[in-house]
């Protein structure tokens, strides 16, 4: 908890399932590129196009039922979806645009990923029912996440918190399939349950958050 | 096309495949379950999670493999959301988190009954592969119309255009799910590809029109 007087409309970045040195060392691993990139005035949206298309490539090869590989390839498109973020600010700043097509962009490559693991599940599983009934819940809950978020501040409000970010879905979802391709083939299925189960409850505390907030204001407004 | 001066930040509602003497019709025949709520102070919200549980009783009786019921249920429950509205508007006006409501458990709605209807294709189908990618391109097209609805909307611009928001959708499934369960089976997935392919090019539209509106913006900012 912070000790600085909370504002009406923020709120608590609230807890992260990857730790800060973790994050650190990932920008600071990110950093080359990001200078390659300026130097090469490439605009971040590129970047963010890129990396949605390695995503989506990733996401193909995992539907081919190369899970290690796919896992491989999602961990660079995804490293790519940094670099646009830190080369817009060494550019001075994000455009509006940017900010939309990174986080457009970023739901579509979540979708296709999920949209892979279905069909590897209906290509190779005796029977796929709760499998791909997994991939649904983990793919609606992950949405939800984003969009609680999204309409939250569409009304001026800040709803970032909860245990399932994308950095922590992310993370969940190449571990389970790393882990399935060398072998341990529970561990995608666990991981989508476990992806299923935080964005659910993540969603259902945006919306209590939201509540909580939104009566504060007006019984500060109506006294 | 409008013939008045169009706003930089605002865009025309874009052709609905809803002709509007039905969508008045639908808010006549809504008319009196309005004025009943309103009689017994019953809250917007409450009807918004009411219409919710009802829809998630339909998606669960699609899953059964009973898709006219479960299709005439969703309109019981699709026509309740429509209430919500009209009842905040007659209580002269509604709340921000009302409308927050309305919109993320519309989409946790969505979400549920292509859970269903997945369900049901992985219970009866012999080869549900194809049915059940087109439930999840339909699923995941229709989270990224929202999607990049909302997120236009918090950078402070509409986006509301395109073929297919959530009235067309509903319309599409419960068609879809009516005619399959009369017996013309090739009905249900023929709506999903129907749905997945209008969301993805309303997905298309929106990024181009933000694109094209935050252009004319810094374009009329740095002449």
């Amino acid at each position: 908890m912070s000790a600085s007087q909370p504002r009406a409309h923020d709120l608590a970045a609230g807890d992260s399932l990857v730790p800060a040195w973790l994050k650190e060392l990932g920008r600071a691993l990110l950093g080359p590129i990001v200078r390659l990139a300026l130097r090469l005035h490439v605009s971040p949206n590129v970047i963010t196009v890129l990396g949605f298309l390695i995503v989506l490539a990733g996401a193909a090869v995992i539907g081919l039922g190369y899970l290690l590989v796919g896992a491989a390839i999602l961990v660079g498109g995804s490293a790519l979806d940094a670099v646009d973020g830190a080369l817009a600010r060494a550019r001075g700043g994000g455009t509006a645009f940017g900010s939309f097509l990174d986080s457009t962009l970023d739901r579509a490559g979540e979708a296709v990923v999920y949209g892979g693991v279905a069909a590897y599940f209906l290509a190779t599983s005796p029977n796929p029912t709760w499998p791909v009934l997994a991939v649904i819940l983990a793919l609606a809950g992950s949405f939800m996440v984003s969009y609680s978020r999204a309409r939250a501040e569409g009304i001026g409000l800040s709803a970032s918190i909860g245990l399932a970010p994308r950095t922590e879905r992310v993370i969940l979802i190449v571990a389970g399939l790393a882990l399935a391709g060398i072998g341990f083939a529970p561990a995608l299925s666990g991981a989508l349950w476990v992806i299923a189960g935080l964005t659910v409850a993540t969603t259902a505390q945006r919306i209590w958050h939201v509540w909580r907030l939104t009566e504060a204001t007006s019984t500060s407004e109506h006294p």
